[in-house]
C-alpha cells in the first residue's frame, strides 16, 4: 500500500538522523561553496570530520564576484565533483520577477534580496545532490539566521530523505580567529588581500541586492557609515541631473527598457546600474528573524526599488480595483513565506496562483524620473489602461456618468448603519 | 416594542425621501461652507430651491486658508447661523494620528489626506445640526468623487434620519460657467483675484496634504507641471544639506519633535514645514476610486510621509513580530475603509481596537535624516525595545542562543512538506 | 486610440440610460421567464410599458418543475423567441462543483444555494441577447433583494452596454392583488391551481436548495411550521436506520457514489434524494443581505450539506495544513463574492485560481453515516493521503520522528515572547 | 542601560540551558499532576533524576474525575507542597467563552477542546513555580504532540527563565509496559483498578470536551466502536423527543439558561448534561498538528456544539454585516493561535481586543431545539435585534425602503467592471 510504502521511507530516513550514524553513513555531500574562508574551511571540515567525498557547487547570481577562482581552490582541497554555474537569468526570471508580481516587501521595508535567492540554490544543491548521489548536502549558514531555514526547508521539501550538514550549528570555530587557526593547521589556502573579507560586516549579494549586518550596526541606534556601502552613491554624491527611464511590461515583468527588449537579467543588472548612480535603494531597518530575534540590516537595492516603484504604476491604470485591494492583503502573507524560507511550499504554490492570474493584464509602459534617491513616476501608458478621462472627468462628461447613481449607492451603503444607528447604537 | 419602535421611525424617515417632500420639509440645512465659489453658490441654491434657512459651517482644519472671512460672506447672504471652528487639533488627535498607528497607505501609495478629514466633517454637521435643529445637511462634493460618500456615509451612520442634500447631483450647474452666470443673476459677491481658483486643477488641503485632480492629470502620462505644487519645493530646489531631526512616540503617536513637547496639530505642522522645505512628500498616483472609476490625483503629504516612516521604525524595535505581521495584514483593509468612508462604522472600530491594543509599547525615538525628497532612518531607540543584541549578534553570544535549537526548529518545521514528498508530491 | 474608443462606446450606452430614452430605445429583451405569474406579468408588462419584443429564457437549473409549460403560456402571450435549456450539468459542474472546492459557506451558515445559480442565469442572458440582438435583459427579481443585484452586475460585466430593466423597482404591482388585477385586464392566465403559488413563503429551487422567506418567517422568534419543508423529512420523521455511503472525489469533485461512477448533476441529485430522505439539510437562519437589511431564510441543502462534510473530511487527508489553512482564510471573502454577486469578476476569478491549485490533490473516497439529520464521517482514504500513522503513532514508531526535535522547535518559537517577557512585557 | 540589563538576565538563563547544568541546577520543580500512571512515574523519575524537590499542581478543570485523591498519591511518593486547584469557573469564564465570543473552529470541526485548557494549566504551573520558588515545570505531554508546545509556549511567555522538563523528550520509557516495570521497580502505586486507564485510547477530558486519540483510531478509514464514547449517547440511543432550551446571552457569553442565571461553568455543566443526554458534539476528525503530522481524533463537546450555534444565532441579529464578516475572516487565524499554544501571545491578545469590542450589543436569547444529535434554532430575539421587519417585509413597507436606490448601487458597483469589459476585458 502507498501509505505503508512512503512510511517505511521515512522511517529509514529518520532512522539515519543521529549524529553518528550522519559520520559514518555521509559518503558524499554537496556543499554550497563560494570560494571565501568560511566554505572553504568548511571543505576541508566535512571531508575531515565525516570523512566523506566533498561537491561544491559555486553559482553565479549576481554577486559581483568571479566565480571561475573557486575551481582552482575547490581542487587545491582535492574536489573532484566541481559546479559553477551561471544562474543569473534563471534566478530573475523563475524567482525575482516572480516575487515583485505580488509587490513584495517584507515588514513594510525589506524586498528580500538575501531570501529570494536561497530558494534556487536550494534546488541546485538537490539536483546536484541527484546527479551525484550524494546523501548529504551542507552550507555556510549560522544557527542564528534565516538563511539556514531557506536552505534546509528548501532541501527538505524537495528531498524528504536529504540529510543537511550544517557545520556552523556542530562544530566550535565560533569566531574569526578559531577559523584562520584551522586554516593554518589545515594548510587551507586563505586571501587576505580580498577586500570582502575585510569588511568587518557579514555581508551578501546577488543580482537583486548586496546586505549588510553585524560590527558597528548591532546598535539600531547607530548610522551606518558612508564607506560601507558598495553599490550606490549615496543621494547626496549623485548626479544634479534628473534621469528619466522608461520600462515595459508584459504580463507584470518588465522586458525592455527605453524601448529596448533585454533578458530578465539584464534587466535587472540595467536597472542596478542607473538606480546605484543615483543613489537608489538603500534601506536600513530592523527586522525581525524567523528564528525569533530582531536583526539590524542594511542593504542597498536599487534595481529592486524601481522594479517596484514601476511595478505599482503600471499595475495601477491596468489591475482592476478590487484585484489590487486582494493583492495588497495577501502580500504580506506571501512575504512572510518568502522570507521564512516557504519558497518551496504548497501554499505559495497556491498564493502565486492567484498572483500570476491578475498578471495577464499588467501590460504597458512607465516612465520615471530618476534624482538623487527618488523613483519619481512620470507617466503611465497601456492598452489594457482602464483609466477613463471620459468617466473621470472634472469636465462635462457627456452623460458618461450619471450622478444620480450616487445616492442609491450611498443610500444602500449606509443602511446597515442607518438601522443600527436607529436602533440607538451609538459609534462615537 | 423597542423593534416596533425603530421600525418607524425609520418608515418615517424614508416616506419624506423623494424630491418634492424634501423641498418642503427641510426648514433648516447646515452646509459645509468654506466661502468659496462653489459652496456660496450652494448657499443661494439652497435658500432658492428649498426655500429654507442655511446654517454654514467653516472649520479650520489646516488648509492654510484664512476661515474668518466666510463669516462675512455668510452674513451677506443673509446666513444667520455661522459656526467657524478651529478643528486642527482634534483633526490630527483623534483623526490622522489613530489612522498612523496603523501605517495606513492606500493602493501601496496614498496617504489618505483628504478621506480622513471627512469623517471629522461630517461629526460635525451632525452635531450642529442637533444643535439648530435642522432637518438635513449639504456639502459641496460633486457626485463622481469619494468624498460625497464620505460625508453621507458618515452623517448617515450618526444620525439616520438626517436628509442629505447634494446640489451636484441635482442641479444643472455642470461647469465653471454656468456656475459664474448664476451668481451673477442672483448677486452673489465673487472674489476673481482669489489665487486658488485660478488654478486648473480641483483642490483640496489640510494639516495632512493637499491634493491635485483634473485638468492636465487627467492624462496619466503626463507629467505634472512644477508649479502646480504648493506646499513643497521639488528635491531638485531642496536645500543641498542634510537636516536631522528626532521624533519622540508614546504609544504610537509623536508627542516630540528634537526633544521639544507639542501638541498634535503643532507636531504634525512641524513636519510639514521641514517636509515640504526638503522636497518630501510628493506622489502622484492612479487610485480606485470606491465609485468605480481610476482617477489620477497628485498629493502633497510631507509630514505625513515622515511621520509613517517614523512610526515604522519605531515599531521594528518595539513591536513583537506576529502583532508586525498581523497589522500589516489588517493594514490594507483599515485603508479601504477609511478611504471609502466608513470611519464611523462598527468594523472601523473593531480594527482600531486591535490596533490601538498593539501601541501601548510604542515608545521611543526615531532620527531621521532628511535630504531632496529622502526620508531615511539615522537611528531609533526605546526603553521598550525588543532588539537584543547579545541575541543578535555575529561574535560569540556567551549562550544566549543554542544554535542547536535551530535544527529541531527546521526539521519540525520542514516535516509535513518531507512526508508529502515522501508521498510523491512534487513542488517543482 | 484604444482608450477614446472605448469611453466613446461608455458614454453611448449612459446617454441611453434614462427611462424616456429607454422606453423608445429598447426593441427587444430578454426575460429570465419561469411562466410563473410574476414572470407571466412582466411579459406583458414589457410588451406594453417598452413597446418591444420579448424574448423569454427558461432553464431547467433543478428546481423540480417541468419547463416546457413555459413554452405554451410564453407563446400564448406572443413570444417568438423562446428558450428553453436545461442547465443542470452545467451548472453543479461549472458553479456548484467550483464553490464546494473552496468549502464555501456564508456567514457560517448558509450553503448559497440561491447565490451561485444566478451568473449562470444572468451569463445566459447575455448569450442570448447577443444571439437575438436584444438591448436589454429583464428579470423578476425585487428592489429588496440579493438576486437583482446577482443578476446585474453578472449582465454588466459580461455585456457593458446591455440594459436592464427591472419591472419591482418600476412598476407600482407591490403586491400580489395589484398583479392578479393587471392579470385580469390584461387576459393573463394564471394557473390559480398551482401549488407552489399558494404557498405564502417567497421560494426559490435549483439543484443546490430550496429557499423560503417571507410570511411567518419574519418574525426571528418564530420556528417555521413542519409543513414548510418540501426537500426533507423532519429528523423525527426519518429512517431508524443508518445509511452509509461512499463518496469518491477527484480533484475535489465527487465523481462517483458507492463505486458508481456519474455525471456531477446526477451526483447532487442522488445526494439531494438520500440527504433529503435522512431529514439532512435544514437551515434556518438570519442573514446579512447586501442590500443592507438583515433577512430571515430557511434553506433546505441535503445534497450540500453531504457534500461539504465529505469534502472536507478528503481534504482532511489530502491537503497540506498550510494550504488548508489559507483556504480557511480566504474562504469568507469567496463566500461573501459568491454571495454579493460578483462570481463574474476578476477577483473571484483569482480566488478561483489560488483554490483549483490546491484542488489536484484532492482524490480518494469518504464513508458517511447518515441519520436523522446527522452527517457522519465513518472513513477517509486516499492513495494521495498524507496521513502517515508510522510517525501519528502513540506505539513506537521506530525512530520515524525524534522527539528532541521538539525542544528546539517550542525554544524558537518560544524566543520572541522570551526576549519581551525578559524585558518586562506583561500578557497577562 | 536598560537593554544591556536585559541581555544579561536573558544570557543567565540560557547558560544553564545544557542538560549537565539542568540536572544539578533544578532543586524544584513544579508537575502537571494528574494522579494517574504517567505522572506518578514523572514525579519518581524527577526526583531520582533531578535529585530535586517535586511540587505537585492538580487540577479540576472539570475533566470529571475526582482530583482530591491525587494529594494521598503526592503524600505517598514523598511529595511536600501539594497544590489542587477548582479551576472550573476561571476556566470557562477567562478562557472558554472568550474563545467562543470568536465562533471559533479549527479547519473547519474542531473546537480546540484540549488547546484552550493548555494556557490555563501554563499559568498556574508558573504562579506555583514563583510562589514556591522552583526552577522548573514538568508536564506529561509526549514529544509528538501540541500539548508541549502549549503548555510551554505558555510558560516561557509568562516567565521566560523558567526551565522546561520533558520526561517523554528525555527519558526512554517509550511504552506501557517499560512504564509499569518502572513503578513497580519503585513502588509506585498503581491504580489497576481505574477504569480510564484500561482504555487503549489516550484520552483528555475538561469541561469543554473530551478527546480520543490512538488505537484503532489511527486508521482513519476505521469508524470508531461505539463503547469508545464516554460523554455522549449516540444519535440512534438518545431520546425520540424533542428537547427545547433557552440560552440568554450578555456581552456574547451564556449566562442564564431557560431564564434561570448561571455561572460559566454551570452553563457548561448543563449544556454538556443535555447535549450528551441528546447525542450531541461527537467529531470525528482528521487534524493537522503544529509539529508537522497529521493526527485522528474524535471528540465529544456536547455543550461547546450547542454554545457555537447558539452564539452564531444571536449574533446573526445583533452584529453588523462587516463586522460579522470580519470576524468570520479572523476567526481561522484566531483558532491557529490558539491551537498551535499561542494563548499568551500579543498576537492573540491584539485580536482578542478586536473580538471583544464587537461583542457588547451581543445579548439576547435562542431558542434551540436538540434531536438526536441535531442542534437546531428555533427562534432568537434581542432588545440589540438589528432585524427590522418592516423594511425586510416582502410586504408593502410603506416606504422604508426606496428600491429606487438598488439601481444606483448596482451600476456604481458595476461600473468598474463596465469599464473593464468595455476595454475588451473577457471574464468567460
Amino acid at each position: 500500500m502507498n501509505s505503508r510504502a512512503g512510511s517505511s521511507r521515512i522511517r529509514g530516513l529518520f532512522e539515519q538522523s543521529s549524529m553518528e550514524q550522519d559520520m559514518s553513513d555521509v559518503k558524499k555531500v554537496v556543499l554550497a561553496y563560494s570560494g571565501g574562508l568560511d566554505t572553504s574551511v568548511i571543505v576541508r571540515w566535512l571531508q575531515d570530520t565525516y570523512n566523506c567525498e566533498v561537491v561544491t557547487f559555486t553559482a553565479d547570481i549576481g554577486q559581483g564576484e568571479e566565480v571561475e577562482p573557486a575551481r582552482a581552490k575547490a581542487e587545491a582541497m582535492g574536489v573532484k565533483e566541481i559546479y559553477i554555474d551561471d544562474l543569473r537569468e534563471e534566478f530573475v526570471r523563475d524567482f525575482v520577477f516572480p516575487m515583485f508580481r505580488a509587490n513584495t516587501v517584507y515588514e513594510g521595508e525589506y524586498l528580500l534580496g538575501t531570501s529570494i535567492a536561497r530558494p534556487l540554490i536550494a534546488k541546485r544543491l538537490i539536483e546536484i545532490a541527484n546527479e551525484t548521489g550524494a546523501e548529504a548536502i551542507s552550507h555556510g549558514a549560522t544557527g542564528k539566521g534565516n538563511d539556514q531555514v531557506r536552505f534546509e526547508l528548501g532541501a527538505y521539501a524537495l528531498k524528504p530523505g536529504i540529510q543537511v550538514i550544517a557545520p556552523w550549528r556542530e562544530w566550535d570555530l565560533g569566531s574569526r580567529e578559531s577559523l584562520m587557526q584551522y586554516c593554518a593547521e589545515r594548510d587551507i589556502p586563505v586571501d587576505f588581500a580580498n577586500a570582502k573579507k575585510k569588511s568587518p560586516y557579514s555581508m551578501d549579494a546577488n543580482l537583486l541586492h548586496i546586505s549588510y549586518e553585524g560590527d558597528l550596526l548591532e546598535d539600531p541606534w547607530a548610522e551606518p557609515e558612508e564607506d560601507m556601502w558598495r553599490w550606490s552613491v549615496s543621494p547626496e554624491d549623485a548626479p544634479d541631473e534628473v534621469t528619466y527611464m522608461e520600462l515595459t511590461f508584459e504580463k507584470g515583468d518588465v522586458v525592455a527598457i527605453d524601448g529596448e527588449a533585454m533578458s530578465p537579467a539584464t534587466v535587472l543588472e540595467t536597472l542596478n546600474k542607473v538606480g546605484g548612480a543615483n543613489g537608489i535603494g538603500r534601506d536600513d531597518i530592523v527586522e525581525n528573524r524567523y528564528v525569533g530575534m530582531k536583526s539590524r540590516g542594511c542593504y542597498e537595492t536599487p534595481g529592486g526599488t524601481i522594479l517596484l516603484k514601476a511595478h505599482r504604476a503600471i499595475e495601477s491604470i491596468t489591475l482592476d480595483r478590487e484585484v489590487t485591494h486582494m493583492k495588497d492583503e495577501l502580500m504580506p502573507r506571501y512575504a512572510k513565506l518568502v522570507y521564512n524560507g516557504y519558497w518551496w511550499s504548497p501554499e505559495r504554490k497556491m498564493l502565486q496562483a492567484a498572483i500570476d492570474e491578475s498578471q495577464d493584464v499588467v501590460n504597458g509602459t512607465v516612465k520615471l524620473r530618476l534624482y538623487k534617491g527618488n523613483v519619481i513616476v512620470a507617466g503611465r501608458k497601456s492598452a489594457d489602461s482602464l483609466f477613463d478621462e471620459s468617466i473621470a472627468t472634472f469636465e462635462d462628461d457627456a452623460g458618461a456618468y450619471d450622478q444620480k447613481d450616487a445616492e442609491g449607492f450611498i443610500k444602500l451603503n449606509a443602511l446597515r448603519m442607518r438601522i443600527a444607528a436607529n436602533k440607538g447604537r451609538d459609534l462615537l
